[in-house]
């Protein structure tokens, strides 16, 4: 069986967890704690030499990590990955934006404010991740009022991983989505999508 | 022709520049300054909305942004991306390891001290993004003491992606690759690739 090194907290994490209930594949559940160093620690090491969760360990006992890597992987041949050459590079577009320009934000501030709490070591860098936050969601809105998804005219991997961190953007209080009304009917497509599962599930 | 929008002091920039060389296509070099402002401009966000260097138009007018989307999309069908699945899935990881927990943190610091200059506002962070700098470094190490390459047994785009910014990591002085022998080994093969360009080129 797949086993995927998970956190409840971790929209990274919900990405993988939400591909593999679309494909229906089972999976066994490793919950792990990322805020007390128990990743960084070398049992965990000899799964993710990087240190963070998720990874995806397959039956045959080989891992990938890296959310974006692991949800690519598991979408080849599917619907869920773009089948023009194009639509492909649009998606592996969008899903660096995400990894370099929204997850660093808007998951960051969240997980600050909502789960750390803010402390004086993180309180003053809020201000700058919260303004590169919005200019992300104002990318996104941007696209979004001339498109229904991120990469060609399907519902993807791409939009998967914009959707784990963008819905609960506000927790912590940092973001107003309403401000977003083309990200907030899109998110209403995702959540509509066949065999969805919420990030707490 | 390719029109690629550039800056010579990138690394994100200069895998793009390695790969149009390494297949032979002919590109339009518009050098940015991405100090002062220009890729926020109005005129450039047309080109790419998120603001940011590399952006790739093509002659058909379409235009592709984020340098390992970029790099993805043009090695396709080409020795430079793997042809085996699984080295696709490890090809992708090792872009993402390089957006998330090697750029944000060895470019920058590269960045910050050899071209922006130390200031009160980055002095402070200074330490703990070396301290991450040095950690991504060692998983490369880790990686390359049982591997020539990245994903598989040949030079690919996940090569070229963590080329851009180590072999210039020691800029700025903040880290040293001679901690790093099978990451020095690895850097001579890249560059004895055929039709390699250094980044000054």
């Amino acid at each position: 069986m797949h086993r995927l090194y998970d956190s409840a907290i971790s929209g990274n994490a919900y990405k993988v967890r939400l591909l593999l209930h679309h494909l229906g594949i089972p999976f066994e559940r490793i919950e792990m704690n990322v805020d007390d160093g128990s990743t960084r620690k070398p049992a965990f090491l000899k799964i993710n030499p990087n240190g963070k969760v998720p990874a995806l360990q397959f039956p045959d006992g080989r891992v990938l990590f890296e959310s974006n890597a692991i949800i690519f992987y598991l979408a080849q041949g599917t619907k869920y990955w773009p089948s023009d050459r194009w639509d492909q590079g649009q998606a592996i577009q969008w899903m660096n934006f995400e990894q370099y320009s929204h997850e660093p934000t808007i998951a960051v501030v969240r997980h600050w404010i909502a789960h750390l709490g803010k402390t004086p070591q993180n309180e003053p860098l809020l201000p700058a991740k919260i303004a590169a936050g919005e200019r992300a969601l104002g990318v996104m809105e941007g696209h979004l009022k001339n498109h229904r998804w991120f990469a060609g005219d399907a519902y993807s991997i791409a939009d998967i991983a914009l959707y784990a961190y963008t819905h609960v953007a506000e927790e912590g209080g940092a973001f107003d989505l309403k401000r977003y009304p083309a990200i907030q009917d899109w998110l209403k497509r995702v959540a509509a999508q066949e065999r969805h599962i919420a990030i707490t599930a």
